[in-house]
């Protein structure tokens, strides 16, 4: 008997041994066959507001190599400054807000003048000014780039709760770590430890500072052991977002009147001659700057290298799309790309089918889920609310997308002879197929469909 | 007893795991003892032709990041479009066709005039014309560089089979996948499945528009849901490569006359501006372009990003060569790159020799087979049949060797001094090792050697 | 009894298993709670010096994926030619020496002049002239980059021992093998067979001739087979460095008098118009040519892309520093690189913590000993004894730093407000904070200070 189940035993383990050989040395991570519309894995409260995170080992996730974040920030809330491995992109689903960075090595730019900030009450001191670098203006639809090792803050000016979403790209160049998402904060801490990470689920993340001796950090301060001590904020379970108490004195230049929050200093400059000077910010929800643009049916706009410099280091893009309930996004494929779709508005039905033909989603996603499209996997979104309204971050900086259907599709590029003997239907089929959707991007769609049925 | 067992059990458990564990850790995957010719694993029969698939998990090719292909399309064979998740370069081998790719954006700048149409009998309607994006002639010799996502197809309209081999390089970043080659179908299917691929080996794999809801499809293309069925090609057994009934009437421009085949519209084109009119093919048969040529041993030539720029993006290059019985080229490493070497016509004596100065291939490789040369492992390639022709790929735009020995080798560039004292040898012998061999490339060899020894 | 045992055998296993599936998955390869000074693993003997081999599966050196040797060179000691499978930066650490490469398909540019060489009797025939590609004087503070597969030698002409540098790196693209260092010997061989990697430790690694038939390299060299077969080496155990005998006569220029040693010929060179002719060598010793200089507390020089163009082809980049007793380094991290950190000259105290807060290093480490600092890490470096010198190697061809104090820190970067909220501390001491320490890079450290202790 005992020798039974120790025969027993050793062939199972045998059998999960050279399963795992195998899966190790040919790892198949993107051979997705069902793909789900993911959820936060891990929501972390802090004062101010709260962060969810979604595990980057999630089978689409680990394959597309993105970390993915959202954070809530209420009013008056700050974001402390934190930095991360990896490049990102953050785009602002709601609300609005101050953003600052602290780039290496670039200058202090904003300066308070002596008037204002004296009557203004900002200044703290007698006489004294501060300085600190850029601050920008937040409103819905920006997008910002922000490169690995750079802190970044960002605060709620408003009355509503400031939402963002951040894509990280893992795999490329700017993460020399491992494969995983590393904040590391200048400022407060996680009391909760990132459930993510194997071994600091239970642990207590901690600022910098914490790591440090006092004393050197007086030393390297110049202040005392004190102030050093309060730096390592050992008493403060407050989190990583903090609620201001009174007013938030930063410099900032003064938002255009009559233009409802618009940037006019970004516009305006024109010289982009340094990393210190460098533009990060561009807005995508203004209609009159889209890509594609059907008034009946929404419109599309992206940013990439050309539009934005500074992806060409980060090597992502973004895509924003907007459409309304009868319209559908033709299907298309990521050709040189992952992508990470994140719905701000709104519900669609999505239909995703896999290299090997297979349909690997086929449902609704609504307000606040996020879908993985791989390479070469080909989508078909369609609206089923009054508004559909997406973000979709992309793994190179310039993406590209090829479509199936419409003007500009893979169908219409090919000679009718292929496509008449490809599927042998006769010519006059093959050319309705080529020519009967004169859009490129967005059609109509007529009315409900059944989906989420069995695969065929 | 049974205690004795299941220690025995688990021992034997720890020792594997600890084994899979250091595997897994530090993969010495490029640590070759002993290299083959690589024949394909396996065949895809279709009904115009077959595919012949190589196993890229084998350790030569895991370890340098190749997937590798052949393509046999009989006369009036049609290789259905298909894109793939890497970038890769294909070599005509044998035989003449037609090629077009659909790339992504780009108009459709080939369109049928209508008188001509008519009377050729190439139009399928009443004063209908079509139009599709650029076709090219294929000839033997023809290097096509495609891009990930870019869907291309083939037609083979001479009498003798169009043979095309083509290497995809998983491991760079055109490939934003797994390290597997994932081709993916617009039109075809293939019943066989893809045995390469962990779970889809008996699985049929099927083109893109099988996942989709027939009705989707319908309303994407303004068909009816019959012609959309159509497109999924349910009932169609025929495979990736089909057969053409009658006359492939698609619209391109005539062969220059009396030039056996030459592409002049490729020549003519100065004009690279777009992506859209970049040229992505290039001759490599063509004596008159060779880099290196000596009329009684034979002639190298090289494909890089200098003289064809879209394989900057691809990050790949390509070699070809073509040797008579008496030649041999002069020992060499990649300097920068891996190579996949593939016999197009003939037989060689190759010895390749590793880092640690084993000797890890010695055999005779012949027309049709594979072999790949790892980074730094020093190769000598000898003709043993009247003509000995490769094509090689290289994992790299501009990827360079180092000789061992000739004018411009590594010898010829170390002073006196170091190669007396390196090898304990006289300074007249080490004048010989330097400057005896004048040739560069290739050499003579003076008849049959022995071969295929075991190793020192 | 039998049945239990094998029971607890098979949960074990399916514990230990599933351990390993996890961490195979989602590899934490850099989530190290300890770090140590690192000291070689290896040392390879060989008649005119050593090698010395650090084990690059270390999980600093694995995570950050460096590689790191170094060679002490007798007088008179040659390292004989040898490339390797990545791109590496080499620093000489002491004494002086020769230095020759050769680069692919490069001229012969240095030619013995006739008269020269029979007076001087560095020609060793009658008539004969000796020429082979550019040899360097080398001196304390050079930094050398060598791409990936370029054939290098040392030679010791001076009294003391070269002490030399060189950290590769395994991860990026010049490394088209696995993460493993793997040199290729032309010349010399090393008995001891390489310990750090798997089934190769007993095994004696020979030169690269040694695989090859002698009939083949008989009919390469055109040379008979009896010298053929003394490249090989068989009964040649000298090692890697041998021993020259009598007078090294190659051909180089003469050193400037009364300069001790400088390059004239380096700084002359404005034409860097091919690959042959690039500067790859730079020196990092010279006070005058410090990126940031105290003269009270030291200097600190970096080497990039920007002032050694060839470092974008390796994407590496250096930085040298050298303070005194009383200096401190102020905390920064790697932006965009990890840094490999060796002491070329007395000791210092450095204290490290890593992204989750944790202090992971507070040592004292001295010369001669390698310390990791992964991207994102904070590191504090204060001298402890009368001078501290260190070459740090970054792979990124311009890494950068962040300073969490000092005028140029992310703590002055960001507004007051931030920082009085952020650490609830009050304005007056946020002020100190942001203002106190107006230097950049380097401050005083006001004497000892103890370290070691537990971590808080």
């Amino acid at each position: 008997m005992g020798r039974a189940s120790s025969i027993v035993s050793f062939s199972l383990t045998l059998l999960i041994l050279f399963h795992g050989y195998t899966a190790q040395q040919w790892p198949n991570e993107c051979q997705l066959d069902q793909l789900n519309a993911l959820e936060p894995s891990q929501v972390i409260q802090s004062e101010g507001g709260r962060i969810e995170v979604w595990d980057h080992h999630a089978p689409q996730l680990r394959c597309s190599g993105f970390a993915f974040e959202r954070f809530v920030i209420e009013p008056q809330g700050l974001y402390l400054p934190t930095f991360m491995n990896a490049g990102k992109l953050t785009f602002v689903v709601h609300g609005t807000g101050l953003m600052g960075r602290v780039v290496p090595g670039c200058a202090e730019t904003f300066i308070e003048s002596p008037v204002f900030g004296e009557s203004q009450g900002q200044s703290q001191g007698q006489g004294f000014r501060d300085m600190h670098q850029k601050v920008e203006h937040l409103r819905c639809g920006d997008t910002i780039a922000t490169p690995s090792g750079v802190a970044q803050w960002f605060y709620n000016n408003g009355n509503e709760p400031l939402i963002l979403v951040a894509a990280a790209d893992l795999a490329n160049n700017q993460n020399q770590l491992d494969r995983n998402l590393r904040p590391v904060l200048i400022a407060g801490n996680n009391p909760q430890g990132q459930e993510w990470l194997q071994g600091r689920q239970q642990q207590k993340q901690n600022n910098i500072f914490t790591g440090f001796a006092p004393e050197i950090l007086a030393q390297a301060f110049k202040i005392n052991v004190e102030t050093a001590q309060q730096l390592q904020s050992h008493q403060d379970n407050r989190g990583n977002i903090v609620k201001v108490k009174g007013p938030f004195g930063v410099i900032r230049p003064p938002l255009r009147r009559g233009q409802g929050g618009q940037q006019p200093q970004e516009k305006a400059n024109g010289l982009e001659e340094t990393l210190c000077t460098m533009r990060c910010t561009e807005n995508l929800d203004d209609p009159s700057d889209a890509d594609v643009y059907k008034p009946s049916l929404g419109y599309i706009s992206t940013l990439n290298s050309y539009n934005l410099p500074i992806l060409r280091l980060l090597r992502l893009s973004a895509l924003r799309g907007s459409i309304r309930n009868n319209a559908m996004v033709l299907p298309q494929w990521n050709v040189n790309a992952n992508s990470a779709l994140y719905v701000t508005n709104g519900k669609a039905h999505i239909q995703m089918v896999n290299d090997n033909g297979d349909r690997v989603f086929d449902q609704e996603i609504s307000n606040g889920q996020l879908l993985v499209v791989p390479q070469g996997f080909s989508v078909m979104k369609r609206a089923t609310s009054e508004q559909f309204q997406w973000i979709e971050f992309k793994t190179n900086e310039n993406a590209q997308v090829n479509s199936l259907a419409g003007r500009t599709s893979v169908m219409t590029g090919l000679p009718l002879e292929v496509i008449t003997n490809g599927f042998q239907i006769s010519p006059q089929d093959a050319k309705r197929v080529k020519f009967s959707t004169m859009e490129t991007t967005l059609t109509h769609s007529s009315g409900p469909m059944s989906y989420g049925r069995p695969r065929v």
